[in-house]
C-alpha cells in the first residue's frame, strides 16, 4: 500500500487532481467535548443570558473549515459550497456533541474540511469554558459520512 | 460562576489582560490518533523511506500553534517563544500519541496554543493516512500541564 | 421573512450553494473618507512626490477583497476574476470617493468582496493620513450595483 | 506637514517605533449600519430565536481587529490586550450602532484595530441582512477616543 | 507595450480574467541556495538522523504556493491542483537546487505559484541552516516552463 | 555542529527563546531582479504615469515581512518595529536592486523578515512585468547586515 501524499521517492507532495472530474462531494464529521455536568450547565444556560458558548463555537468551526488548506500542509484549496455545524448537549456524556456537514463541487473530497470544522469548534468550546474546568477532554473525532468522488460512499460504523 | 469570555451582559469579548504582568508561561497538551496496526506500520515505516507522516504532522502542529489567535475567536495573539511536538507510535493503542509543549513570556497562558498544535498535527496525520484507513479516530485531547500566571500550576490526573 | 444565513433552528450556517449554477457576477460598491481640505491636499499632492496615499489604499483594497471569506464569517470563498478600485478626490466633500468593481464566475455574488475592498481601502486612507487629522470620517459605504445570479440586477438609487 | 508613513523620498515604509516606549494604549471607534425599520426588527428579533445577527457581527469584529496588521499595509503588528464591541439598535437611525474598544501595551496606538473591528462587524451585519435589504448603508465610522502614547489623549467632538 | 496589471490611467488593478476559458495550466520554476560544502553536508546528512532540512523546506514551499494570492498583490486566487518540489544537493554549486511544479485548471497561469513555492522553500533552507552559515545566497530563481492558456508554451533557455 | 531548529533526536522544533533577553535587533537583506533594458525602462517609466511597479513591490515586501512567521515553519512570531524597502534601478544589471531593513525589540533576530521582504517584493516585480518578459531572474538574495542579540554583528563581505 502506498500513500498518495508521497511520490515514488517518498517525498511529500500535493497530489495532482487535475485529471479528476468536478463532482458534488459531501462529508460529515463528528466529535465531542467531555466536561462535568456543572460545566455543561454553564455552556447551555449560557445560550440564554450569560453568553453564547455554542454559537461562538459554531462560527469558529465554520470559519475554521475555510482555513483547512492553510492548516493541513497537503490539502488542496477548495471552493466550499456549504458548512453547517450542529452542537448539542448530551447529559449522558456529559458534554457537547459536534457534527459538521461540508459540501463542495470540486476535484477532491471535503473530509478534512469537516474534521477541521469539528476540531476548531471543539477547541473554541474548551477555550470558552476553561475558566470553569481545565480538565475537559476532546475526543471521538472521526469521519461519519463521505459521498462523491471516485472512491464513492463511506459511512462509519455506529460508534 | 461566570465565564471570563463574556461581559456582564453576556456578550462575548476578548478579555482585558493589560493589567496582568508578563510572566513565563508553559503549557503541555496531549492527544492521540487511533488506527489499525497495519496503518500504524505505514505511518512508522514511512519515516524511513516511503514518506514522513510524523515529520509532516509535527511541522503542521508547530505552524498551527502560531495560528491559534486566528482560529479561536477570543484568544489573544501571543509572541510564542517555543513549540515542540512529540509524536510517538503506541502499539497498544494502536496509533500515534501526540504531546505538544508551548512556552511564552506574556500576559495570558498558552493552553490553547498547545491544544491547537496537537489538534492540527492529529488532523494532518488523518489526512496523510486516510487513503489507507478512513475510520481512524482522534481523541484524548486534553491539557496535561500548565505553569505560570495568576491561576498557577495545573497538572492533569493520570488518564 | 427569514434570513438565509440561519437554518430553521436559527443557527448560523454557510448556506448551501452547491445547487446554484456558475454564472458571471458583478458587484460595484462605493464609499468615501471625509477630511479637511488641507488633509485632502496632502493626500493628493502626495501622489506626485511626497508618497502615494491613493496608490497604497488601492492596493490594500484589492488585497482586502481577496480576504473577504477570511473576515466575514458566513461568506463563501470565491475565485475572484477581477478587482478594480477607483479613488478620486472630491473637493465638495471634501475628501476621497472610493468605488470598487469585482467580478467572478461562481455560485454566489461578490457584493461582500466589493464592500470589503472599499472598507479596507478607506481604513488604509485613514491610517496614512491620521498623523495629519484624527477626525476623518468613513461613510457612504453601500452597494451601488449587482448583476448576475438568480436574484438578478440591483442598482442603488442615486444618493 | 509630512506624513509619517512616507520617508524623505516619499516612499511608503513601516515607520520605526523601536525607540518608543511601551505604554498602555486605548482606542474607541464607532460607526453604524442604517437600514429600514423592518430590517432592524429582523436583526434584533433574531437574537431571540431566528439567529443571532448581532452576536455573529460582534465575533467577526473581534476577530477582524486581530487581522488589522494583515489588512492595513503599514500597520505594525501589536499584541492586543482587549477587544470589546457594543452593538445596539437605534430606532431613530433606524439601524445598529457599533462601538469598539481596544487596548494594548505597546509602542504604537490601536486606533486602526478599533476602526477595523467596527468596519468588519458592520460588513458582517450587511452580509447577514442583505437577503432582506440590499440598500443598507455603512457610515459614521470614526475614532471616538484615543489614550496613551506621545501624542496623548484625543476625544472626538460630539457628532 | 503596456502592462496588464495597470489600467489605462496607470492604476494597479487585478486584471479581468472572467472572459478567459478554464484550461489546464502548468508551470515549473527553479532556483538554488548556495552554501559552503560543509553546510551542504549538514543539510544532507540531516536527512538521515540530525533533522530533515530538505523535507521541512519542501513542505514550506508547498504551503507557500497556496499563499501566493495572499502575498502577491495582483495575483488571482486559484484552485491549485498539484504542487511538487524537488530539492537536490549539487556539490558543484555547492548547495541545494530547487524545482517546483504547479498545475491548475483555471483562468490564469500558475507561474507565480511555482516561483513562490521555490522562494519560500529557499527561505526555509536559509532559516534552518543560518546557525551554521549566515553568508548563504539564494539565486537563479526563474520560470523554467509554462504550458496552457492563450499565450501558450514557454520554455526557458538552458541556464 | 548541530542545527538549533532540531532537537537532540533530530526532530524539528521552534527553539525555546524564552530565556533570551529582549534587545534591539536589526537586519538588512538584499537581492535583485535581472531583466532586459527595455523591461527596466517599462518598470521605471511606470512610476511616472503608466503604473507604479516599484511602489507596488515595496508595499508587497513590507506586508510580506509581516507574514514571515506564517510562511517559514520554525520562525518565531515577532513584533516588527520597522520595515523599509529600497528598490532602485541599476542599468548595469540591468534590473532592479532591492534592499530591506527590518528592526524589532525582541528575543530573536529579524534576518528572515528582511529576506522575506526582499523575496516577496522581487516576486511582485516579476508578476507585474511578466507580460513583458518571462525570462527575468531573481537572485543575489542574501543577508547584508545583522545587529543585536547574543551572536552579535554580522556584515556580509562586498559581493
Amino acid at each position: 500500500m502506498s500513500l498518495s501524499h508521497f511520490d515514488a521517492a517518498g517525498h511529500a507532495h500535493m497530489v495532482d487532481v487535475s485529471e479528476k472530474t468536478e463532482t458534488a462531494r459531501l462529508a460529515v464529521a463528528e466529535g465531542w467535548v467531555k466536561m462535568t455536568a456543572q460545566t455543561l450547565d454553564l455552556a447551555t444556560e449560557g445560550r440564554a443570558d450569560k453568553g453564547d458558548v455554542i454559537g461562538t463555537a459554531r462560527l469558529a468551526g465554520i470559519m475554521g473549515a475555510k482555513r483547512t488548506a492553510d492548516l493541513i500542509p497537503l490539502c488542496h484549496p477548495l471552493p466550499i459550497a456549504k458548512v453547517a455545524l450542529d452542537i448539542t448537549p448530551d447529559a449522558s456524556l456529559p458534554g457537547l456533541r459536534l457534527r459538521a456537514t461540508v459540501k463542495t463541487t470540486g476535484r477532491t473530497g471535503v473530509e478534512m474540511e469537516a474534521l477541521t470544522a469539528v476540531s476548531t469548534a471543539a477547541l473554541t468550546i474548551y477555550d470558552m469554558l476553561k475558566a470553569a474546568e481545565k480538565g475537559m477532554e476532546i475526543g471521538g473525532i472521526r469521519l461519519a459520512l463521505k459521498e462523491g468522488g471516485k472512491s464513492g460512499r463511506y459511512e462509519a460504523p455506529a460508534p
